[in-house]
């Protein structure tokens, strides 16, 4: 939960003053979100979701995260629409932020999702890798292996006051990834993994339904540009694993089911899950274990157990094969 | 900005299983509210709000601050409804905590209101109170006398931490006060002043406006029965200072206006109102103070600054009668 920074009535007005959204009726801060302050407003013309952006989102980054959900909206992806001022621009000031104003998604996430959720969401998934496929926009995954070097560099020398043993494990699986990860999509010579737009954190915070049915993605502030499996391998750590740290292969297959009924893998992303689960299970367990590391003493922000995801990592070690996901190929 | 029970997908509908409210669209929990965790929700119906009350709020008290609301919306006072379930209680249980789901209140709050907001806030006030006379709940101020007596002996002992010399002066001002102070409404003989329901914290927070027209009063929580000038001055004290801590006159007289548009004051409130905006400037002194002195590493809330209270009733002790709020009689 997080708001940051605060917004009042005054320049609330002032930013309101910019569109064509009617007189303000409402504005409520919400407790949503780790990087950002995030309000619900009420305007005359309906509810709409504002964004001030705090120090962690770079920028520069904003056009490519505003311009993609415009494209993936247009293309029929549930997901939030910049709504732009007068001017015709969505990326807008206010509170001394950058700040935008989308349209406003109904449904509520699920703490414990079941296999129908994750089947809902494998499609999702595939369909906003096929709308993303011909956005103009690009960004390099910054938590792939280069983000992860500097966030061992920075994390080794004090790993091992949250587990004995870690600091090792973690230069052992780095080294192992490195050698083994694919080329940075584009890069590469032949036969690629496919790749284009990922939504990079698609927990189940980040998914909203409607009864049973899914009715929107939200927070696209980590997308970039990378294999389509990878997606897959952060949805298997994010959804597939019970609260005890048993995996739950009845889910895993679920969310594949759903996946391939919108976009079928290609036996090179089949054999590469193992791969790909190892690291993004390490992608999380080094972002939470450097803010668990880097607590700031009154922070409104409770930082996450990275023990959860060194547990996921060691499941993906012992995998023989992607059968383990449930798929066979 | 408080949430500090958060509620999941599953408790919300079990919760939402006994209303007849239609489907749930939206839940967020909001920043809003330093004693309870609150959710704006929206299902079917509409928009809604649930508060869960925390350790604060004592529940015994619960049906009377619901009982109230129910009764100030029916006499037409523009604030939130509680929503029964179809037993007829809209007093429940959701995620361990006693809750309530009530009406959603348009509007937003002024940080700086000016003497138009001032009218208004005044004369919701005096409707307020008259739709109060019926109302056949009763709860003693626990922020009186009897309770600024508890705050200054938990706090004397450590109050010039905050500033030298406080503690010798809020010794002081509490004597003063508890020999000019009335008896408590309803005990007293001959000629008492006007009485009965109070909001009791009706600060800007609290009143809610669409444009410059008011559209509603929030957070019940610490209605009680008390003398009507005791609200007024509550007021004084909170809409009529500037940031800088100068009086405006021009509020206090346009909030003393708006009040006297609905019931005119007698000779008798208008002669009380320094000793009561006396009153009031130490009940906030001293609950700021407390929280002050007993601030919880790494929570959700920020204590606000005592400080502003003791300049605040500097001020109404060096006044020569109540002609400094704008009222001659």
């Amino acid at each position: 939960m997080a708001v940051y920074t605060d917004i009042d009535d005054e320049q609330l007005q002032a930013l309101l003053a910019q569109y064509d959204l009617g007189e303000l009726l409402s504005c409520k801060g919400i407790a949503e979100g780790v990087e950002n302050s995030n309000f619900m407003l009420v305007t005359e013309r309906g509810p709409y979701f504002l964004t001030l952006y705090e120090r962690r989102v770079n920028p520069q980054d904003l056009p490519y995260f505003l311009g993609l959900m415009r494209h993936l909206a247009q293309q029929g992806i549930a997901c939030p629409t910049p709504i732009a001022g007068r001017d015709g621009e969505s990326l807008r000031q206010a509170a001394g932020r950058p700040c935008a104003i989308v349209s406003f998604m109904r449904g509520v996430s699920h703490r414990r999702p079941g296999p129908k959720h994750c089947f809902e969401t494998g499609a999702a998934a595939a369909r906003l890798h096929l709308a993303g496929q011909n956005y103009e926009g690009h960004r390099q995954n910054a938590l792939s292996l280069t983000g992860w070097r500097r966030l061992i560099d920075d994390c080794l020398p004090q790993a091992d006051r949250v587990k004995a043993g870690l600091a090792d494990d973690l230069a052992r699986e780095y080294d192992a990834l490195k050698a083994a990860w694919p080329e940075e999509p584009g890069r590469t010579g032949s036969r690629p993994l496919p790749h284009g737009v990922i939504h990079a954190d698609l927990f189940p915070d980040n998914v909203l339904f409607v009864g049973d049915e899914l009715s929107g993605l939200i927070d696209f502030y980590f997308a970039c540009n990378d294999y389509f499996a990878y997606e897959i391998a952060i949805c298997l750590n994010a959804w597939c694993f019970e609260a005890d740290g048993a995996f739950n292969v009845t889910k895993a297959k679920a969310f594949l089911n759903g996946y391939e009924s919108v976009r079928p893998l290609t036996d090179g992303e089949v054999h590469s899950l193992p791969l790909f689960a190892r690291g993004a299970a390490l992608r999380f367990l080094l972002t939470r274990l450097y803010d668990w590391l880097n607590q700031v003493p009154g922070a409104l922000v409770k930082p996450k157990d990275p023990l959860e995801y060194w547990k996921k990592l060691k499941f993906h070690r012992q995998v023989l094969g992607a059968s383990a996901y449930g798929v066979e190929r």
